[in-house]
């Protein structure tokens, strides 16, 4: 561990004996493995070429793979007549949507592919080829996000049925369903990235290294730009459908006309359920899609200025090695996902949670472990750069940091948010003076929650880049999302059986089934919630890494260097201000377009309530047998209401949210495309960086704060609904505890859905328009 | 204008047309100049050690004035005794607050006195000198808030009095108390900074320039770190104060046992209006004074880095002529200031708001015309800095830079809060959904807001620092602050106001009393509302100013100088992190001791309303006589009245609101203090830069973010009172909408009179903290 940096002068001495100790063990392994050295040299000198096509065969294996789950989950019963019915409303509206959205997209893809191909032909250090890239890359981010949603909606109804027969069952479809999303994920990824990478290296010689590869790289980044900006609208306009169809659909139905949720006579339900899964799964999916791409063109570009910096590569895998390393990380970890996916079992009664815990945690290890091996055989046992000595052990080390990093962001975020925990507790204690304190409470757990998950990325930061360098940094988010694809099988698990209880509701089905959906749900909910501090600190991580690779990529294709983005130039500083401003219009934006679409949605059910007399009707026998089962009310109450259900206009209410989603998301969508060009262009690389450092730390905060604080009011509501006591008096579901408690609900939900998790891509999808445009600034 | 920097390279032609036709004017000028230089220069050198003393003693006439204009205010009638009495308990309250935080203040002072004396000793680049600074400093601002605090709470019931005369009068009497509290701030700066620069100048022989101003310099720089610590523990403590006790008596007075606000029945309706005192005269007066010294100390120590880079001072105040500029713009403001109370005058039925503009402007313009004939008598007319020419016209256009920003951010904010505009209407709108919407569109406006003022920050870091350089960016923050002195006048007279109309409630006047300093309250509103927006503002700047102090102060005491604070290095982007987070962590505490303390006093007040017979007895004869006029009620009635008046126990409640403020108040003031010493020396001068910036950007954002949405929703709840239609339909006080506006108003308090106002300081105090300790570095 020569590599101390110059910036803990005092404890120079002392700090790092975490880290000495993994240098001792760094040691006492050298004589082992120098014997081993020759051997490994030949071998990966010679597997290079064939290492280029394996990466690619991962993916193809990955996809295999979701077609087999896939077909698992269409070969299950769909149920009865009614629930087939339901589903396919809710399938029918999940690819409208899919279909209007990726209308749009597809001209705002071609206008960009056209400006990239241009601008590659004016441009002598930019490439036009940079286009098919973003092409590539955005079509593998739609085709993910199409095959994760189509599953996803058939999953849904299979699980309900599943569900009347027993627990195991519906989570094995539960799960299965998320698993197509993992996997598909993933798959598409580590294919279309590989590919691209054996394509171009072969087109530009890329393989013997030097200029040849940071053009293909260069390149390639038009991929990762490709699967940002379908992420970046993925996630804002899902978002928005999904909050706009739930509070259109609350406010008149649960508040206004008095009926449960998800119960069929409200026309607003199926798009409520359609909003799951565009917002939950798709969306998902193509942020954590982008984090994965990120990360990997990030190291990769972080790699060759490592390789071109040092000699100490040239006999592992003809230099290239940390350039491939990423991308061999993440073909092993479709390997390790796919084998966590088959320990995911329960039985009738068992612990949904322990059976989901054994995959993800089992899967992971296995992943270090294979991490380990893998390093320490791509890699050179040691090398330098500007006379600092760095080892492949402290690679290594530097992904458990992410891994680390990641779970550890997870678990605080459970702690915030978490039902039973202090902070909720507060929360639920505050709602007994009102919405006011409620409101207040929640909004100090949200911006306390920062603290921690701040602290852990900043010790990450450090603790890789004393590890191995820049490099380090990168391949620490590598580290943590090497398990993405069981990672987002557990996420997309959630919306699944939230969707199934939504389907049991409709369908009318018995209690129990109901039940046991809400048991799967309930564990989807805690999942979702490590989920969203996951992706949260993926997207920090990935998101310095791509800054350090914009840096690089910029040196590399100037002649006069970057020489530093100094915070004491007004420029940079400007920029910086810029930039932590930004993700505060953008959650201003995404909020008023949640505001203004679920306006329209009440608008909507109001007119139907008023305007289709069969519904009108039908209300009115609800009201008259209240607390009668539905199946001993009269036969004509019956027939009323099964007419109503025929009529009620859910498709209007589906069109409302898709309209409404698909123009809300065009101008946040711009701002983030634009503002690093116009930035970039007018005022030069220096205040770019100090506007990408703004949007990273300012989107960081802002998305943590929010996520934090609408999932805490989002359980504090439910413990209310579990009747927790506060000072001897046990709170229920329609006291004046519950309605403030509801109020916080309210509130949280777009900060939760729609603005906090859009903000994840604002600041990677920025910070990869940099790294696309740096070598034409 | 050779100056052109490369960071716009685009722009190089084209842009700066605006700054190249000043660099004309500049130009014409030059040849009239030319032949007076040598006068000049002759005058001015003579004049140094006159203009040394010259400057306290503008200090020592602003005080003379406060004390015309406090004899003036005791000299007027303070009413019946019921007034007198109200008035005494809300004197005595305050001053009990005050006393109680200089006793801990007192403790903090002396440690950290001690700190600073031991660590001068110890370190050969620091000097125990800077202690004596730091004493000064605190000792300065506590008086200042003592001064401040004594007339406000003598001119509040003198205006309720006058108020029953002519609102001519009652504006001249609340006005002269703002204007104490204004001029002592201003004169206590001076005279402290321009006493202790003439003695430690003589006693380090500074006035020669080089080393020994330098050390001068970096002793004094002790004096703002004096004044911070005041500041934040004053706004912090005094924010707590006000809001529990606002809250605490809103809550259960008016929600609970039904009575209005301001009604003597109510046991924290004192402490509600010693609340109003402490938080808004002494907290904002304590937080101007620190952003007025901090931006003169930083402006010095810029232009020491200044004089010892270029010769071409030499002939102008013996070389100090950039260092004396500030301190000279700072005396001619007092000056300025105290011209333009004399205009702030108005005739019963005239306009209050056009008196105090009258006033502000006024003043204003003649600050700018003194400024443009100092600041090119004082400078020399061109300067070379590394090879770029700077100009006296230069300076001066930065700081109208300055003082444009600040008055572009108060018009900002008063668009984003002001009655009537767009944003408080559409937070109006949302109102009849519910206060959920009410809270998501008020959450909106508030990060909305946040847009154009940092467009103007970052073009006015630009823009100044191209025409001065960083001597600009500091010069920028005097320009907008020169005129503190009646800005902070204004402020002041909106509690004063707000005090006076509470005395008249509670003192029971007629209705046209009220009426009249409901008046000049409604003027004091929007007046706030662009003061905080001002506080904002020349926090920013000021920090800014002082953050370049910091990097010049640590490269003249350092011969390993800071090359840069370079955002690509790992420590520098976990400070970015850290610094960022900690406005979020600071805001968290500071609303939970809000929440907190508010609970104490709804137990107190509860209590009271439960233990004390009298009091409940006369909350039964007030609900008997409801409708009944006070005057009209039989003669026992109004002896239950009376006896329960005397039997409440205000004190009581007083004494809860300062210890909790007091106990509160430690923690955030210690990581603000502790935070940059702790990262400085364990992480370096460059982590610690990182730090400031992240701390400066999120600090600026948060505080704007909710100083608005809480201005926003209180005046949304202000137009629905006074019967705002929505569609058709007139809003009024104790509807839906109502309900929901006040939860929104509960919500915002906190943000924008506790935790908005106190990043202000942390971010300055932080800052300072960083500039005390760089030599020690």
């Amino acid at each position: 561990m020569s590599c101390l940096p110059s910036f803990v002068p005092y404890f120079r001495g002392k700090k790092l004996q975490f880290l000495d100790c993994l240098s001792i063990k760094n040691d006492q392994k050298r004589s082992k493995t120098i014997t081993n050295e020759n051997l490994g040299k030949s071998y990966t000198k010679m597997n290079l070429q064939e290492l280029i096509y394996w990466i690619p065969a991962a993916g193809v294996v990955a996809l295999l793979f979701t077609f087999w789950k896939t077909s698992q989950v269409t070969a299950a019963d769909a149920g009865t007549e009614r629930m087939q019915n339901i589903a396919k409303a809710i399938q029918d509206g999940a690819m409208a949507f899919l279909k209007a959205e990726y209308r749009v997209l597809a001209i705002f893809v071609i206008c960009v592919a056209a400006l990239l191909a241009w601008s590659g032909y004016e441009n002598e250090s930019s490439d036009p080829l940079v286009a098919v890239s973003f092409v590539v890359g955005a079509l593998c981010s739609a085709l993910a996000g199409f095959l994760g949603m189509r599953v996803a909606t058939k999953a849904n109804v299979r699980t309900t049925n599943a569900a009347r027969e027993s627990l195991g069952k519906a989570l094995e479809i539960a799960f299965s369903g998320g698993a197509v999303m993992g996997l598909g994920v993933v798959g598409l990824g580590i294919l279309g990235l590989g590919g691209l990478f054996a394509y171009f290296g072969t087109h530009f010689n890329a393989f013997e290294g030097g200029d040849a590869l940071t053009k293909t790289l260069a390149v390639i980044t038009g991929f990762s730009f490709g699967a940002s900006s379908i992420a970046l609208f993925a996630r804002v306009g899902g978002g928005i459908y999904t909050k706009a169809a739930d509070v259109g659909a609350d406010l008149v139905g649960k508040v206004e006309a008095g009926i449960p949720e998800d119960h069929p006579l409200n026309p607003a339900t199926i798009a409520d359920n359609v909003g799951d899964n565009v917002g939950d799964v798709a969306g998902m999916g193509a942020d954590l899609f982008e984090s994965y791409v990120g990360s990997i063109i990030a190291t990769m570009v972080l790699g060759a200025a490592l390789v071109s910096g040092s000699p100490d590569f040239q006999d592992f895998l003809g230099g290239l090695s940390p350039v491939m390393l990423p991308l061999v990380l993440g073909a092993i970890g479709i390997g390790t996902s796919i084998l966590g996916t088959f320990f995911v079992k329960v039985r009738e009664g068992g612990d949904p949670q322990r059976a989901l815990n054994i995959g993800e945690f089992g899967s992971s290890a296995v992943m270090v472990l294979a991490s380990y091996f893998v390093i320490n055989k791509l890699l050179p046992e040691t090398w330098h750069v500007d006379g600092i000595e760095y080892t492949a052990i402290g690679v290594f080390w530097a992904t458990i940091i992410g891994l680390a990093a990641g779970l550890a962001i997870g678990l605080i975020t459970e702690h915030y948010t978490g039902t039973g925990k202090k902070p909720v507790r507060s929360i639920v204690e505050q709602t007994v003076t009102g919405s006011a304190t409620t409101i207040i409470a929640g909004l100090g757990v949200g911006m306390i929650s920062t603290t921690f998950p701040i602290l852990v990325i900043a010790a990450s930061i450090i603790g890789a880049y004393e590890l191995a360098g820049l490099y380090g940094i990168a391949i620490a988010a590598v580290g943590m999302l090497s398990n993405t694809g069981i990672q987002l099988a557990v996420d997309a698990y959630g919306p699944i059986s939230d969707n199934a209880g939504g389907i049991a509701e409709m369908a009318e089905l018995p209690a129990e089934v109901r039940k046991r959906t809400d048991k799967l749900d309930a564990v989807g909910n805690t999942t979702a919630a490590i989920g969203k501090g996951f992706a949260i600190g993926s997207a920090a991580l990935t998101a310095l890494a791509l800054f350090a690779a914009f840096t690089a990529s910029y040196n590399q294709t100037h002649v006069e260097k970057l020489a530093a983005i100094d915070i004491t130039k007004p420029e940079v500083m400007a920029g910086l201000f810029v930039g932590a401003m930004l993700p505060f219009l953008f959650s201003a934006l995404a909020m008023n377009a949640v505001g203004r679409a679920a306006m329209s949605m009440i608008h909507e059910v109001r007119r139907q309530f008023r305007d289709i007399p069969a519904l009108k009707k039908a209300l009115e026998v609800m009201k008259r047998n209240e607390g009668v089962d539905s199946e001993d009310w009269n036969k004509e109450d019956k027939g009323v209401f099964d007419k109503a259900i025929d009529e009620a206009e859910y498709g209007e209410c589906v069109s409302i949210s898709t309209q409404a989603a698909i123009r809300e998301m065009v101008a946040p969508g711009m701002i983030a495309v634009m503002t690093p060009v116009a930035v970039g262009f007018l005022g030069g690389a220096t205040m770019l960086g100090g506007l990408l450092a703004g949007v990273t730390v300012s989107g960081v905060l802002l998305a943590l704060f929010q996520s934090n604080a609408g999932g805490a009011w989002d359980n504090a509501k439910k413990m209310i609904e579990e009747g927790y006591e506060v000072g001897g008096e046990k709170l229920v579901k329609g006291s004046e505890s519950h309605k403030a408690a509801v109020v916080g609900d309210t509130v949280g939900d777009p900060l939760k859905d729609t603005s906090g998790p859009s903000l994840n891509i604002l600041l990677k999808l920025m910070t990869v328009v940099a790294l696309v445009i740096a070598p034409m600034l």
